[in-house]
């Protein structure tokens, strides 16, 4: 088995003696700058999938976009950016609701904003029980209703009624702004909810948001949801998680980590040391955490950290679920409303939380 | 989002009309040989990922080994590359079999070769439940004694007595004469043993013969086993799971499905169609299927198979849960015996069968 490149791909075992000893001395800074030594992958080729359902194969098919690997470089150029994917996002949202039969409301709760997303028809056993939603969009993208597309998918193929937060996002509000949104609506439901009748859910910087509230609301004493359901939580800030090398560019819905997203997890930490359970919850204690639904996929960047938390909380005895959809990118099984995998994520969720939320 | 590169993955999209309608006229082969176009992902370096194990990461940092690319060209040259690769597996056991406290007896059942494989002492409950075990091998490899390895791991670290079937194999026994051995000796079993009270496991060609070792038990009208354990089952003997394109030379424990491994499933199969779920469980119908584990790595080879099995699984309505170790290649959960890893995958899987088999 072993062979000469395996000999070269430990950090030093390479190096001169000397070159060795000095970089022992240097700090390593790893969780901000990905690892430079390793072992070489060749390029390889992807073929379409026959393994996806014919409404994402297209999807799966797509080169990533190469705007991931472009920085804005102004606080103007950042809402330009927020806003343009915004209005597009926005454009789709009446079509959506309508197919899904769900109405959405504004409303306000302890000063955060906030919509009501409310399907036509929902279980009888659904009628006690609320989804707090934090939507996804790399803690940046997606103010606003945009910011309500998973929680329509959630409440018309789900059955549930959902609360979802317009936490405020940088550039203007990084960390901890969302997550003290996001708490404060928490607390603020409690007021008129049971614990257990309610869920917590998102997807990408949603679901690790999902995660941190829920470490937040532990450590303010409050107490924890029925349920969590976490969709690829972008759950460790660091440079940190095999798969952020191993998909780079086999996930073409985001492409790399370097770039864009490296951006945003810089104004959104600001300077905030990005190992704190409270930016990434990967590093939290997940003992007494409600019952976990984690999802990702084959081709996802994410996978590492979804199966990382999924494993932190198997060893800290919580009731987890995975769930990892084959050939598929991070988040692709919340994009197209009629594809299986999407049909099959909610119920999945649906029957997940219905076992796990009280009524 | 779709970009000039995004208009050339799909097969013929590229091709001058002329062209496309010739090959639109000629049959489709993609199930005994990889497709030939698609998207290109780049070379890329691996980092020795920090979130193994001390214990695992030499193991994963190595390079993958060459020999997955030669086939052997005679049936003296297969038995030479089985003989040699037993030895080297045999001179480990006695250490394992005295670190673990495992006595191993051989056996025969139903003219079967067999081995009893017993932990020194296993919990109470454990006294009545005997595990049927697979080995791997890629459906070649591991011979008498050379089999019992992962359930010397199994006996010792998850407490449970074992029975370990010698199961023929080619190129001297070609399919079905594997599965034959597998179903006798589970019939066999089934007259001392109540069906509930007997779990069957296995890894990689193990996992997929549990698979069909159910469903042919099924089709035979036995009652089934209380519960199964699928570790990175090759569930699809096709060219199909995007994860052997996608993690090929990632995965550094088999590398590529291209060259020995092709060569073990054409000797295997021997001409049969591929797309037997006898063959290739995938295709199955796990209606009535028992509870089952599944896992597999992040940068498994077989991670697409193990997840479109949990996939079908559940959309039988299988009790079927899966779990995926980060970092880690084919079946290297079950490589080291003092790995935390492979600690976890067998506490994982003696609380997954304690909660479902029979006492």
């Amino acid at each position: 088995m072993p062979c000469r490149r395996a000999r070269c791909v430990r950090r030093t075992s390479c190096l001169p003696g000397l070159v060795a000893a000095l970089w022992a001395a240097v700090p390593l800074a790893a969780e901000t700058s990905p690892p430079a030594d390793g072992r070489v992958v060749p390029a390889r080729t992807l073929p379409v999938p026959a393994t996806v359902s014919p409404q994402l194969r297209s999807m799966v098919a797509e080169a990533p976009d190469d705007e991931w690997k472009t920085v804005p470089k102004s606080t103007a150029e950042w809402k330009k950016l927020v806003g343009d994917a915004a209005s597009r996002t926005l454009a789709k949202l009446p079509r959506l609701r309508e197919a899904l039969g769900v109405s959405v409301e504004p409303t306000t709760l302890a000063g955060v904003k906030a919509f009501w997303v409310t399907p036509r028809s929902r279980p009888a056993r659904n009628q006690g029980r609320v989804l707090l939603h934090l939507h996804g969009g790399a803690r940046v993208f997606n103010p606003g209703e945009a910011g309500t597309r998973e929680a329509i998918l959630m409440a018309g193929l789900a059955g549930f009624r959902v609360l979802s937060v317009d936490y405020r996002m940088p550039p203007d509000f990084p960390y901890p702004a969302a997550l003290d949104d996001a708490v404060a609506v928490y607390r603020e439901l409690l007021k008129t909810q049971r614990p257990a009748t309610i869920g917590i859910f998102g997807t990408s910087a949603g679901g690790s948001l999902t995660l941190t509230t829920v470490l937040r609301a532990r450590k303010e004493n409050l107490p924890l949801p029925g349920a969590v359901v976490a969709g690829t939580p972008t759950a460790d800030l660091t440079w940190t998680g095999d798969s952020l090398f191993a998909n780079e560019w086999v996930d073409n819905s985001l492409g790399t980590r370097k770039g864009l997203i490296e951006a945003t997890i810089q104004i959104y930490g600001a300077g905030h040391d990005l190992r704190d359970p409270l930016l990434s919850p990967v590093y939290g204690d997940f003992h007494g955490f409600p019952p976990a639904f984690l999802a990702s996929g084959t081709r996802d960047l994410y996978l590492s950290n979804t199966v990382r938390v999924h494993r932190a909380m198997r060893a800290a005895g919580v009731d987890a679920a995975l769930h990892v959809w084959e050939a598929l990118s991070h988040a692709q099984w919340v994009y197209v409303p009629d594809a299986p995998e999407t049909r099959e994520y909610h119920d999945e969720v649906a029957r997940f939380l219905d076992a796990h939320l009280g009524t």
